[in-house]
């Protein structure tokens, strides 16, 4: 997908969620420290980067409570944005975390009524995001989790939770919206444990779904890697399912708070690898920052944040092409037998097969003591990153 | 399953690894401690304690390299210490991690003679498996990962993974053993990355399989601890997807080197949801420990170990019932609205259900009001645990 | 301290944070789900609860903005609670991270304007807090750190971090305040990376300071226990060092966000060895509780997780004396020889002690057979936490 | 200290202790999977590939048990390859946790005969050190610490820990060897909780020593790491505390089993920033690699390993040097501030300065509005590194 060039352009299929670059900067210690941003000016501002398309939650582009007419008024004005740019809104999602009224959950909460609102404004969010255009829906599940283990039996949630997905992709069905859904997991925070906490939990729940062929995932790089998972084998194993319809991009360190950091900007290794695997894989879907800018930023501070992510990408895009074509690495790789993991071990079971494996003669101590020189492997692949090979 | 005492019989289905009680102590900075015991003594001490079973490695029992007569000779001594004390044999499994020969992996090494030799291995352990009536087979795929990433494509590990697993089920079918198959997850250690790293990316991978449906899951408390994720709405998610066919309990601080304590020794509150849940789940497999004495214990502290891990369990299962009779308990988890998470929200999709809930007036502002008093629940647990609740 | 009763008394000396019965329940994705309560019912409902004290970040009591008589109104009302209910204030503090002025730090915030802007803040909250008898000055250096490594040179931060201590301890030296000092650490949350990360880090750098005989430590549970350390050996090195000032209870899961949970509501053994240290140390400063309730309470809930914090302290409490008299347990501690490490080795250096040493005779072997039974003295505090032991 | 150069010379003084390229590759699950290698090998080898040290516990060089002949011979190869080759022994310490004696401690075990053993064993440990003129002498306390809370009285701990220091350097002292005291922290691993797990702890530490001039620390990437500690930050106080006596250099992802990986493998910001505050602080120690090369690895691939710790670690210090000479990160400094903390904020306390700060008029407003362009920065810093800026 990606060119060789440095400078995004829509061919790259760069997205931002509105919140990102719109993101006013409170935290769970500090007030907001930034303006607002208009959706609209949002769209041209990254459009002028090179973006090719926005996302957004339904209060992002229209907030609660906004009138019929304060509506039509935003869209317009969203519109003439897009239409101006050419950029598209590649994503849409609700909100279903913010208000008071799903501070037990959403389509988990205890109390049905919550549940059966969060159904409905999830119902018009879908709506809103099919009117503009949006091929993929994302669930992310923020509140659907406890912090008193005894308030939700995790078996009963789930239940509310496929009952939910299945009404809701009934519906989309219903409608002919030409739209998938995307499941985004989470390990914890703003609960203090989410059900559904990783890629892998996500993907086991789909194949409970009624509609699960609409269903994938948007995985993001700092839910996994607050768990301490590797993201580079969870997206791997997302588009080994087929399921990889979306994606979240940012950083994020070990074991912390959500941080939402700038695309690239820690474990250059693991970016790499990400990267090199969506580039490699067929993947056509959009490259979706989720990500925030500083606390110290403002004004230009935000999309220089933007540009950032884009960049690094593309960079790193250039380092995997470097990869494919650099002969040491390539014997490295034969050295450490990486092409021989594709080879079949023993194909199909049968009868004769099994008979023969038992029978047969190994040298397990001989076949210890081959070296896989993979230090060597991971040296270049440093020395690649730091661009120190030509 | 638990009846009220705290002495631990057969009926308790409490089962340990021969690897467990008979582990030498050593670590990655020290020598072995201890001394090597006789499965056979294992047997007749854990069957003096009120265990039900024991549970093995192929190498466990019938050391690498033993000869024919040697191995005839262990599994008489072996069966005598069964016939003699009524202990069964739980579970089998087979040891694909301390030899060189598995140091790239086993089933996803890139020497693909290595992966024969480990298929061939997991045949003959299979078979002696079988062989002394073992229900459940045990597939924890240590060294099925890697430190570079380079090293290994982790979609062609994920198609080696499966290959294996297909090849064995179908051997299993075709003997026509009485087993099945439990995956047992660990996102890292002795790999820098393990993949399977969690039982929702082993559920997952499940229904990928040829025989998905003999194939369950092995989850480990230690192992999705490691990684700071619920134990709890883990097994909870494995139940609710048909899939525990065995469990490993022990103990484990969040995001440390795999520490195997004593079941019941770190985490009072997550040990008692998770004995609750298997208590009242209809669970009926062997409750299997799968931990290490501390390196300080010689003779009887190996030995107060297994019991402590037994008492807890009994202890923290006595507490579940008495939770299930506690009145104000009850109360509470009313007050926070648990009981309605059963109640299903919208039931299945139709058009008509969806209009009307788009058209269905809610007051998210009064919803929003309501308090769920899951702190006062939490500390009732709490002081419940505590032993202060009468 | 505790005297087995299980109802909280002012002699126990529990205090609260206004910020923590006051907190209105935003986080980083949700908006308020409380209103704020006036700091004077704050007092009148803790004491009635059996508190001692409150503490107050000076923000807390007289908002940022107020006027002077808005200030002599609120600190009029204030007064009047704690007369009619004898509750004192127990500590006092500055707000340094709500502000957006604070963003990029305080006392280390690049701008040298900030820097004194911060100081001369607190100059003004430290006569608030000794105008109504706070004798412990808490710092949290919440904004003190970076999230890009490259804006500020490490180094260069404690300088400024000490010449702000250096020149606030001469203040209430020079005026005579009976005040102490005591620094908060914490490892991350908000910044990226702060400063002084950990009790021992802190402690560290106290004996750099000027006035270091007055500066001391506020160690807090989820602090510590973010970064999966020991918060009962952070507390006794503390202790150890002669510098625990003041503490903040609470709880935290390891390697998440900053929970600040009620009290005792995560692991309970370590809650419990850390009470017992307090209560055998011979501590008697404040037992305060820097918590909040979950985001689902409202009004009871509230009053809820403030007894229960009190509550959970107390049972603790009592557990640690039913230790110190259970026959088993102290021969247990024989066992493992707990009361040896606490006689000398060698005493103070001399040649020929040395001599000695060197020619002396040891059987490593012999030593190395000995058993601790350390499995079966935890078990043994597992079961005394759990009730079972009489 | 580096010049430009790429190829590692004396004079970059890197060293490596003799258990790191001889590392076996046991590990917690495994066997060994390399046979040992004679330190003088080690020595010869290492001097090819460019470094300047080596160094080593008691045990590397001469095995627990040999006699005094054996130990002659030893030791009389050993000169041999140090004089033919010029490399040094830049660092000797005692290895007091691989013999089951240890398993309760060393200077902290319970059994005051081991503690009396483990003071023997390295007072013959130093005799060795000095003999072969080790400057630095390191103390790591791996089995310095508890699963099990009850088991030692932490202060105790503290006790006997600072006893055990106090004698060796009255010992060093009074022999008059120019040797100094390094301390390892270490927050777990071997032992669930290590007393002294951070380079904070360990700080604090020192300052209660009788002889704490002469001991410093031995910080260690991964030790921090595991904590989610950042190392930079650790450093950089130990250097601002005049502390850093040796550095231990490695990789390590955060919240798991101690990797030891080769240097610069992983977080490659962290490790330039590292690199960049040794070579411009004036360190002028060893560049001690204490690391293992991967399981896989045999023959070559170990000293692959070795050669990329010194190679990652000069291209890094290149970058850090083009750095300082790169105009447009010097702007973005001089924008986000980053000078401006090394100016005093109000210099020492006066009643006049206080007064003045009071009175003053600050707008906060104001000041909250600037923006920092940190992201802009910290870009910069990743370009940098990709080797994208020229």
């Amino acid at each position: 997908m990606s060119d060789g060039t440095l400078e995004p352009t829509p061919e790259h299929r760069f997205s931002f969620g509105l919140w990102t670059v719109g993101h006013v900067g409170n935290d769970p210690f500090g007030e907001p420290v930034r303006e607002p941003l208009d959706p609209a000016e949002i769209v041209r501002r990254l459009g002028d980067l090179g973006a090719y398309g926005v996302s957004f939650h339904d209060d992002d582009l229209v907030p609660h409570g906004a009138s019929a007419q304060e509506r039509e008024a935003i869209l317009k004005r969203f519109r003439s944005a897009l239409d101006e740019t050419g950029m598209v809104v590649s994503m849409a999602t609700t909100n279903l975390f913010k208000h008071p009224v799903f501070k037990d959950g959403a389509f988990t909460a205890n109390d049905p009524e919550v549940r059966r609102y969060a159904i409905a404004k999830t119902l018009r969010a879908i709506d809103l995001g099919a009117e503009l255009g949006a091929p993929t829906y994302v669930f992310w599940g923020g509140r659907e989790g406890v912090e008193a283990y005894a308030a939700k039996d995790p078996r009963a949630a789930l239940d509310r939770f496929r009952e939910s997905l299945d009404f809701l992709a009934g519906y989309v069905r219903d409608r002919g919206y030409p739209m998938r859904f995307a499941l985004e997991p989470k390990p914890n925070e703003p609960r203090g444990d989410t059900f559904l906490p990783t890629v892998g939990h996500a993907l086991a729940f789909i194949a409970s779904l009624e509609h699960g062929d609409m269903v994938g995932l948007n995985p993001e790089v700092a839910h996994e890697t607050m768990a301490g998972l590797s993201f580079f084998h969870g997206v791997a194993q997302t588009i080994w399912s087929g399921k990889l319809f979306h994606i979240d991009l940012n950083a994020q360190k070990i074991g912390r708070y959500d941080q939402d950091l700038r695309f690239g900007s820690e474990d250059l290794k693991e970016a790499f690898f990400l990267v090199k695997l969506l580039e490699e894989s067929g993947y056509d879907g959009p490259r979706h920052f989720d990500a925030r800018p500083y606390r110290v930023e403002r004004g230009q501070g935000v999309w220089d944040f933007a540009a950032g992510c884009m960049r690094t990408y593309l960079l790193l895009a250039q380092r995997a092409r470097q990869y494919a074509q650099d002969g040491e690495i390539q014997e490295a790789l034969a050295e450490a037998g990486a092409p021989d993991l594709a080879r079949p071990t023993v194909g199909p079971y049968t009868p004769d097969a099994a008979e023969e494996l038992k029978r047969a003669a190994f040298d397990p101590e001989a076949l210890g003591r081959r070296g896989y020189r993979n230090e060597r492997l991971d040296q270049l692949v440093v020395e690649l990153l730091l661009g120190a090979r030509g």
